[in-house]
């Protein structure tokens, strides 16, 4: 059988992750990876792989069968998804939910013979998924997300773009109480702060006023202000040594009745490492992307468009007999 | 907008769970409810929902836009399943596993013009969903499904044929440090015995020897000999008061890893009532059964071959933005 042909763009922690996730795949093969980086610095400089440049992509049309964008949401995929959609079959993992609408149209309006597989990953993904399934087959009850133990990008961010802040991580830690509520059936109000505390390890500049910094962390509006907030001054080889790793995870978590009869529907993620895990995903997509188009079913797609079946190597028929 | 009339084949607990279903969607409504039985000895006689005898079905061909078939999997179902996927659009929750690509082809043959969505539920049905998804996303890895605690009709059977019980239920229990086991990453190997115990509560018949009924049904083959079994007995009044409720659960586990990076992932359903869950299930496939005729998309499918979308009432709009 001929091997899918996958093309990357982008070589940062979920593009490695499809990386591997491709090399485990039997159906698939990388056919190129695309930056903007000269390629001598890449540490896969000598691993066979091609490395290509960005610019050059359409170019190669015809050797790719899905290219899977791999960069951030906030500028290279805004850019990235309605462009190459033009051209490739495509599957990103665009994450700014509140822009998701939008982004969509656009990469749809693109995809007019293209399928363009949008926001896969796991939240958006996978927990999308589960919100709907929830809420379809219990409508009378409540969805709650928990996000971690894990490290969130845009709070590390905000930490590190402290003034006299040299380096840091945020974690954010659901509330196990919360959680343990929700499961009893109790359905809880929950407010930002009863679900989530927020933990920093942070690096001073030499100098800094460290009681300074922990307070103006703290009281930081959007980010920590709403929040309990423990802040950590560490070295920065502790901080290398015990907090370089990309670990999350997160619970959704469901409530609600038929009649008389209270019910508990829950999905959980423990994931040592965040990209790796995404890119996994973003694998399975790229599969399913391929299966789509060649049935012509266009345009920009969702989790929620994508039948299970096309995500897997199986045959249907193997499927059934197998996991049903 | 035009409701989706729903017809319901055998007044049995999944048919009431699906009753009660349709009644809380906005977008459905009971078209009629077949059944062999005389209508005046239904509990819903004065209820206003149209009752039919089950041979006249055929006859209201246009009145109905989904059948959901809620008789047994045994019996029922081996021969509704066919017949009325050569006239109706049908959703069922068929869950002898064993025989589910037999049956499938069956169905298949029958559904030329109609579409008909076999073995929904939870398992077969949402757990089967997990299991694809979690070998897909993490191929380097084992997946684990227990199931309850709750009652298992067919051990409950087994225990009631026994000569000299009178009556009685079986309760199928997870093993707890099973469980932990995989949920740490342990990924054991694990037995029949080592997954699960088997609680028996059984009402004796007058002058029975209760010690060899015990014996008799601890060493069973296939439903008991391989499990640490407890059997309790139990006056009639107490079966009665304490176990006819009908909850049940389990969860779908699997811990994989990408690279070095290790992780867990899992489903849980926590039910008080496992028929009136199972027809919930039912009741959103049958909508996306409706959806998938109008689009000719016709022949046997399982939950592997439907789209989130089609279950919910919500427009896909509003699900991406919503849900995402």
């Amino acid at each position: 059988m001929k091997k899918i042909r996958v093309g990357i763009v982008g070589y940062g922690n979920v593009g490695r992750g499809v990386i591997k996730a491709v090399d485990a795949a039997s159906d698939m093969e990388l056919a190129a990876l695309f930056t903007r980086r000269d390629p001598k610095t890449l540490d896969i400089a000598d691993s066979g792989i091609p490395i290509c440049n960005l610019n050059d992509a359409e170019k190669m049309k015809d050797e790719i069968d899905v290219l899977a964008l791999c960069g951030g949401s906030a500028t290279d995929l805004a850019e990235q998804g309605p462009r190459f959609a033009a051209s490739f079959n495509v599957v990103d993992s665009f994450d700014t939910h509140a822009r998701i609408p939008e982004y969509m149209a656009e990469v749809n309006a693109a995809a007019k013979n293209t399928t363009a597989i949008i926001s896969s990953g796991w939240d958006p993904g996978l927990f999308s998924m589960m919100r709907l399934m929830f809420e379809t087959f219990l409508p009378d009850g409540i969805s709650y997300t928990f996000w971690g133990k894990g490290i969130s990008q845009g709070h590390s961010d905000a930490v590190r773009h402290v003034e006299g802040v040299k380096d840091g991580v945020q974690y954010t830690i659901p509330v196990k109480s919360a959680i343990e509520s929700v499961r009893r059936g109790e359905r809880p109000v929950l407010d930002a702060r009863q679900k989530h505390t927020r933990q920093c390890y942070v690096v001073a500049e030499p100098g800094a006023d460290e009681a300074a910094l922990e307070e103006k962390i703290k009281t930081m509006p959007h980010y920590f202000a709403d929040y309990n907030t423990t802040v950590t001054f560490v070295k920065e080889d502790d901080l290398k040594a015990n907090h370089s790793k990309m670990p999350h995870g997160g619970t959704v978590l469901h409530s609600g009745r038929t009649g008389e009869n209270e019910h508990v529907m829950e999905f959980l993620l423990k994931l040592d490492s965040n990209p790796e895990f995404t890119g996994s995903v973003v694998a399975a997509y790229a599969r399913a992307a391929v299966r789509l188009a060649a049935e012509r079913c266009y345009g920009a797609k969702t989790v929620f468009d994508v039948p299970l079946a096309y995500l897997s190597e199986k045959s249907r028929a193997v499927l059934v007999k197998e996991l049903l």
